[in-house]
């Protein structure tokens, strides 16, 4: 896996206003497990909102994705409207509510969704140069406007997210917590991790699966 | 394991300011793996400080200890002065400058810290009922203080640290990354990870031995 390198998309740094982080440290491990070099990016954008991680009430704070998600790196991190997809062999997505809060706005939106730009064009750089992409939790919600329509993807069973992948022209899979779905026309792998994961293992095993079939296609 | 359940100290979110991310979350998936139960603990205390970790700079806002923590156990977080040390058969400090800076001043004092008085006492409460701890990182620079004189842990190699353990009347044994040092009289378990990890399969190696050795104890 020399000279290959994946970046992942961080969206903050807690499940309920940016990157879901056991989603996000599994996906860093199991890269590093497979001695697969990663590089974390995130947009230079303010948070949608800050949430009391405890009571579950939003706080009067601002806080900006790119310096949460560092948390997450370590520091090591890059502003994504500074990247070049041409030095990544492929993409990965964790979960967590950013996906929907910063990286688009599905959490308000619904099936009429915006994507970030630097989060579009990077995506679609990477899709169009025939690099594989992988989509965790509820971030496959973002699929049919990233990758295009017919893409196919899970979120695992939930009705209401899939009704409306549905509605943005993607074609949703139902799938198991510890699985995972390719489509591979266009490259894309999901699994639904914390979308039905009750313990950290569960999210673990398939996650573990999507980063092995991303490696395996780049 | 059934009724065993393992207490894990978190000291915020973020490895400048507060729980190292990537340990924490190691932390509880060796144990989810193990099917051995946990809950994560934080003391209701402001933070030192808060650093931007794109920068490290110090920002100027105040975060809290226990809500900070809550994101890195999805909400599920008990305040510590609040749990009854009985109702755990282990306990479990990931590392991070958290463990340094809010559950002990050992990054401002070095030898002379004194530790947070509700993670004192939950602790001294399970040594002292003969239940298993384990330190990760740079959280074993408490143990004197925490268990008493004579006390054996590593942080792995690092001269400063391990001079201060040895003046606060602690034995410092020197540690590779994914290995650990067990202190039987004591049951006391103590793995360096990220004081020497430099990629985080290395950290998940110690952790997962760390982990294992603490659960034979219980």
């Amino acid at each position: 896996m020399q000279n290959k390198k994946v970046a992942v998309i961080l969206s903050g740094c807690g499940v309920f206003d940016g990157a879901e982080i056991y989603e996000s440290t599994l996906v860093l491990l199991a890269l590093d497990q497979a001695q697969v070099e990663y590089e974390c990016l995130a947009p230079n954008i303010d948070q949608m909102h800050v949430i009391n991680h405890l009571t579950g009430e939003e706080m009067p704070e601002k806080r900006n994705v790119l310096i949460e998600a560092a948390r997450l790196a370590r520091g090591q991190i890059k502003d994504l409207a500074e990247a070049n997809p041409a030095e990544y062999s492929a993409l990965i997505f964790p979960g967590g509510f950013g996906a929907a809060k910063n990286l688009s706005n599905f959490a308000t939106q619904g099936a009429d969704l915006s994507i970030q730009p630097d989060v579009l064009n990077f995506t679609q750089a990477i899709h169009q140069a025939g690099k594989p992409i992988g989509l965790i939790c509820i971030a496959p919600a973002m699929a049919p406007k990233l990758i295009g329509p017919g893409t196919q993807c899970t979120i695992g069973t939930d009705a209401g997210v899939a009704q409306a992948i549905e509605q943005m022209g993607g074609q949703h899979v139902a799938c198991e917590v510890g699985s995972f779905h390719i489509d591979e026309a266009r490259k894309v792998v999901s699994t639904p991790a914390y979308m039905l994961a009750g313990r950290i293992s569960e999210a673990a095993e398939g996650i573990q699966k999507l980063v092995q079939a991303v490696i395996k296609m780049m």
